[in-house]
């Protein structure tokens, strides 16, 4: 499949989020160098909660990288070897105090291919009992926001919901219903 | 919006696709400290190329932080300050050899706003033209694929189409068809 040797792999970057990693490559047929930076990542899962009533549950947080508020569907990152279905039930209680009485695998993306390893793991998480949610309004704090299928599809029209995984998300979810 | 002080700023490491900025934050009420990882990218532009059969064109294509073959919409990242139509339009050739008669945007993506400022502009290509695409076969090859709205589906369903942006550009596609 691929026609290049590894010569040297470095990690540049230890971060709280990810890694970077430099490699050098060398290809077999021709004998030229290249190099490779890859951001690792640990991956995450994401939530599609949905009402009895039919409506999904997003959260708006503050996205620092864009220093902006952006609407997306519950998600967080893969504690080290934590079970992905795990992560997405803690996620969605943390974030939106919701328990699922069910949850199902929609599937699984790569965000950015190009230069990031992440794998995000999507579910369904159906019959759901309200709670308390664990994390308070502020810089990190989250509004939750409940939307019809006909408001998500105007919100990815007018450019309000602009989120990869959340709208890899209500695809696949649209797709399987 | 929010209530920090960017402390410090600095670039960690600059690369060819992208580059890594540590921030220090100090949070106004508080004024306990924090630190801020972002993966600094250009941003760029994803073709969804439809042929007058209705079929959409993907490529596939090595990508090295996954060692692996991805199925995925003709993308690529924008020069230093071209116009994301330009890019896609560029894109579309380089990569299928085919170009478009009429192109209009979809609408655009965060692929990771966790961590990451990576915008993507999303177009819809017609009324197109075959030609020679300009890239070779081999490590950073592509092999191009055409497939039905309903094989699309399907690969979704399936997990063999993975790539958020392919996935995102899909559901925009659909949603204003």
């Amino acid at each position: 499949m691929n026609n290049f040797k590894i010569k040297k792999s470095e990690i540049l970057f230890k971060g709280k989020v990810f890694d970077i990693k430099l490699d050098e490559i060398e290809y077999d047929s021709s004998g030229n160098n290249g190099r490779r930076e890859v951001v690792l990542h640990p991956g995450g899962a994401v939530v599609l909660p949905v009402t009895d009533a039919g409506k999904i549950i997003f959260v708006r947080q503050f996205r620092y990288p864009f220093q902006e508020w952006v609407l997306e569907l519950p998600a967080g990152k893969l504690d080290p070897g934590e079970d992905p279905q795990t992560c997405a039930t803690r996620e969605l209680t943390e974030e939106t105090g919701y328990t699922a009485g069910k949850i199902t695998k929609l599937g699984h993306i790569y965000t950015t291919p190009g230069f990031c390893n992440e794998i995000l793991h999507i579910y369904l998480a159906e019959n759901l009992t309200p709670g308390k949610h664990a994390r308070e309004e502020g810089e990190e704090g989250m509004q939750i926001i409940e939307l019809t299928i006909d408001e998500v599809k105007n919100k990815i029209n007018s450019g309000e919901l602009v989120d990869a995984k959340s709208i890899s998300g209500v695809m696949m979810y649209l797709n399987k219903s």
